[in-house]
C-alpha cells in the first residue's frame, strides 16, 4: 500500500473524526505504519489525535507515542494519566522509553516510574544515568546473548525466549560465564549449523568490536559507520556486555550533528526546531548578531580613522561592502572545509602546516584571479588609482582570509572547541575588520593622502 | 582487539615494509578489519601499499580496495592487471563492485568485464545502466529470497544455498512465481518456526515497503531512516524484485548530501576532498567569490549614488559594513532554517505564507533589540542623529533580511532549484544591496542632506 500524507487526505481524516467515523479510521488510518499514523497525529489537533489513538492497540500506541514530534508528544503525554503512561513504556525498547521519560519533570518520572513494572523500571532508571550523548544515552537493553559453552540446540531454546523481548534481531553476542563479551555470531551461522556444534566453535572472536558506556556519541556514529555494523555492543569498565546500540539511532545522530554543524555555519548557536516558539528562535540567534554588531562597530571604528581620506575622495567608500563581503567569504570557504575534514576525521596525519599551505596557495590562486577581474571593472567604472586600490586591497584581504580561515578551525580543535563555531559570523567578521583596514591603508599610500 | 592509527604504529609499519619484515605485518596490519587496513594504506605510498596488500588473502583484498579513499583507490587500481581486478571484484558484493567499475574509464571497464565470470559480469554491467543517485544506482544484487509457497524446511536449504553469496542476511524477501515481492520474513520468525509451515502463513504482507529503481537516493534515506529500516526491497515497473539497498549504503548518502549542503552554505558549488587538486578546488569557489564581487559592485554603484552625502558627513560610511553584514547574517540565519525543514520534509503543510509570516515576527523581534543597542551604542561614540539613522535603518535591514531569507529558498524549492543554493553567498549579496541603499537613503532623510 502506497501511502502519502496529502492535504486531501489530511481533510478526510479530519472530517470522519468529527463525526466519529470510525469505520473510515479503521481502514484508512489504524492500518498504516507507526510513523505514517504519528505523521498525521503531528498535523491534528489534541483531540482528534486523541481519537486516533483511542483505537489503536497498545502495541500500537506506544510505536506511535514513539514517532510522534518532540513537541507534539510533549503535549500528548500531559493529556495521559501516569497509569496510562507507564503502560506504554513498558512496550517500547529501554532507550527509547528513557528518551521519553527524559523529556519530562523529575515529580512526573517519580509518579510514572512508580507504575512501572519493577524490572522494566530497573532499566530504564539506570539508562537515564548516562549521558543522552555518550554510548550509555543510546543503548538498549534489549539485545540477545548467548553462552559460549552452550550448543546450538541448547542455544536455539534459550534465543527463542529472549527474542520475546528483543523485536529486531541482528547479532548474538557472545559472553562467558562472567558475562565479559567474548565473540559475536550472526543469525544466519546459527541458522545453518549443526544443533550440538558449540557457540563457542562457531563465533567470531576476533577483532569483536565494542564500545565503551562512556564513548561520545559521535565516535560511536565514526566506528558504526566505518565497519559498517547494524548493531554494536556497549560493554562497561569491566568489559561486562551491558548493552546494544543499533544504527537507527546513529543515523539520528549522524543527522543531528550535520543539522547542528549547519545551523552553527549558518550562525544559529542552538539546535531548534522550525516550529519552536519565537522567543527560543530568537535567543538562537541573537549571540551570532551581537557579534556581527560588535564587528560592525569595530570596523566603524576602522573607517573613522580614516574619516579625513573619506572626506577628500568619496569614493573610497564605495568599496567597503565589496572589500568586506569578499574576507568574510573567502574565509568561510577555506573555514568550512578545513571543519569538515576534522568532523570526519580524515587526513589526520596531514599536518596543520600543510592544510594551512595548500590553503594560502588557493588563496594565492583565487586571490590572483578576482584582483584581475575588479582592476579591470573599477577602472572601467571609476579611475585606474581607485581600480589599483580596491585591487590590491582585495589580493591581500582574500590570501589572508584563506589562511585565518584555515587556521582558526584547526586552532580551535586542537584547544577542544567545536570547529563549526569557526565558519559562523566569527570569521566573517574578523576578516571584514581586519579587510578594511588594509583597504584604507592602501588608499592613503596609492592616493598619498 | 583495539586499534589506533598513531604516527608511531604508521612509523613501525613503514620500517617493517623497508625491512621486508614479514612477520610484523602479519602479526599486527593483516589480523586488524579491513577497514583499519585501508585506513593503513591510505598513508603509504604505492610501493608500500602493494607490499601489504601482497600478504592479504584474496576475500580481504577486495574489501580492503573498496575501504581505500577514491584517489587512493585509483592510483591502486592502476596498477593491477585487468585480471586481477576482475577477482576482485568477483569478491564484492555486486553495488560495490559496480561502484569501483564506474570510476574507471569505458576502455578499462570492457577489459575488465572480459575478465569476469559471466553471470558476475551481467550483475555488475546491469547495476552500472542505473543512475549513481537512484535506488537502482544503490541496491546490490545480493538478497535472499523465499517462495510463498515453499514450507519452512525447504526455505531453509534453499536460503543456505543463497546465503553463500549473501553476507549479511537482515531480512528474508517473499516472492509469488513470477518473482513479484508480496511479503517480508524475519531470520528471526524463521529460526523459531516449526518445519512444515508455509512461508505465507509466516510472512508479514501488510505494510510492506519498497522502492522502485528509479526513486532519488535521498528519498530512500528518508524512508529507511522514518521506518526504521536496516534494508529495503527494490522493485522494478511490474513490482518485480530486483535488489535491495541495506542502511550501510543510506548512511553515506546521509553524510554526502549533509555535507553537500553545509558546503552550499559556505559558498562552495561542488562537493570536493580537501585532498584535490588547487585547480579543482579554485574552480569549485570562484563561482560564489563572482558573486560576492558582483553585488560588492552593485553596493558601489548604490553608495556611488550618495557620493555627494558622504562628502558632507564622511562618518556615514562608517556604519556600511554594520548594515551590510547584518542583513546578511540574518537572511542566512532565516534561510538556514526553512532550508534545513525542507530537507527533513517536516511541517510539509505549513503554509508558505504562515512560513514567512513567523520569520517575519522573528525578525521584528531581533530588529527592535539590535537596534536599539546599537542606537545607545552610535550616540554614545558619535552623534543622535548618526546612531537614529543607524538604527532606523537597522531595523528595516532586518526586518527585511528576515523575510527573504525565508521566502527564497521556499521559492527556489517550488521551482525544483536545490534550496540549499540560498544560504550561500547569494542572500548574503542581495542584502548588502537592498541594506544599503535602504541606509543611505534614511541618512539623506534625517540629516536633510
Amino acid at each position: 500500500m502506497r501511502y502519502e500524507l496529502t492535504k486531501e487526505f489530511l481533510e478526510e481524516i479530519r472530517e470522519a473524526i468529527a463525526l466519529s467515523n470510525t469505520a473510515y479510521i479503521d481502514q484508512r488510518v489504524i492500518l498504516l505504519h507507526a510513523a505514517d499514523i504519528a505523521e498525521i497525529i503531528d498535523e491534528l489537533e489534541l483531540e482528534e489525535a486523541k481519537f486516533i489513538y483511542s483505537h489503536l492497540d497498545e502495541d500500537q500506541q506506544a510505536d506511535v507515542l514513539l514517532e510522534l514530534e518532540e513537541d507534539v508528544r510533549e503535549r500528548f503525554v500531559e493529556s495521559l494519566t501516569a497509569k496510562e503512561i507507564a503502560n506504554q513504556l513498558e512496550n517500547l525498547d529501554s532507550d527509547d522509553a528513557a528518551d521519553i521519560l527524559g523529556e519530562l519533570s523529575l515529580d512526573r518520572q517519580l509518579e510514572i516510574i512508580g507504575e512501572m513494572d519493577e524490572e522494566d523500571a530497573a532499566s530504564i532508571v539506570d539508562l537515564l544515568n548516562y549521558d543522552e550523548d555518550s554510548a550509555g544515552g543510546l543503548m538498549q537493553k534489549e539485545y540477545i546473548k548467548a553462552r559460549e559453552d552452550w550448543p546450538v540446540n541448547r542455544c536455539v531454546i534459550e534465543l527463542r525466549r529472549q527474542a520475546e523481548e528483543v523485536e529486531k534481531v541482528y547479532t548474538i553476542y557472545v559472553v562467558d560465564s562472567q558475562d565479559h563479551l567474548v565473540g559475536v555470531l550472526s543469525l544466519k551461522s546459527l541458522l545453518f549449523s549443526s544443533p550440538k556444534t558449540r557457540i563457542r566453535d562457531l563465533c567470531q572472536e576476533e577483532n569483536i568490536i565494542s564500545v565503551p558506556t562512556s564513548m561520545e556519541a559521535e565516535e560511536v556514529a565514526r566506528i558504526m559507520d566505518k565497519y559498517d555494523l547494524v548493531s554494536i555492543p556497549v560493554v562497561d569498565l569491566q568489559k561486562k556486555l551491558v548493552g546494544r546500540i543499533t544504527i537507527d539511532d546513529i543515523v539520528d545522530v549522524i543527522r543531528e550533528e550535520a543539522e547542528k554543524d549547519f545551523q552553527m555555519a549558518s550562525g544559529i548557536s542552538e539546535s531548534v526546531e522550525a516550529g519552536a516558539s519565537i522567543w527560543r528562535l530568537s535567543r538562537a540567534r541573537l549571540p551570532w548578531l551581537f557579534i556581527g554588531m560588535f564587528g560592525g562597530i569595530l570596523g566603524a571604528q576602522v573607517i573613522g580613522n580614516f574619516e579625513l581620506q573619506i572626506g577628500q575622495i568619496p569614493a573610497l567608500a564605495f568599496f567597503i561592502p565589496l572589500v568586506a563581503a569578499m574576507g568574510g567569504n573567502v574565509g568561510v570557504q577555506s573555514s568550512a572545509v578545513v571543519v569538515q575534514s576534522l568532523a570526519n576525521g580524515s587526513n589526520q596525519f596531514s599536518s596543520i602546516l600543510a592544510r594551512v599551505k595548500k590553503e594560502a596557495l588557493l588563496g594565492l590562486l583565487n586571490a590572483f584571479i578576482c584582483s584581475v577581474v575588479i582592476f579591470l571593472i573599477t577602472w572601467l567604472l571609476e579611475t585606474p588609482l581607485l581600480g589599483l586600490t580596491v585591487s590590491l586591497a582585495l589580493f591581500t584581504v582574500i590570501i589572508i582570509a584563506a589562511i585565518f580561515g584555515a587556521l582558526i578551525p584547526l586552532v580551535l580543535d586542537k584547544y577542544g572547541v567545536d570547529p563549526a563555531v569557526a565558519t559562523g559570523p566569527f570569521i566573517t567578521t574578523m576578516n571584514d575588520v581586519v579587510g578594511l583596514f588594509i583597504y584604507f591603508s592602501m588608499g592613503m599610500l596609492i592616493f598619498g593622502i
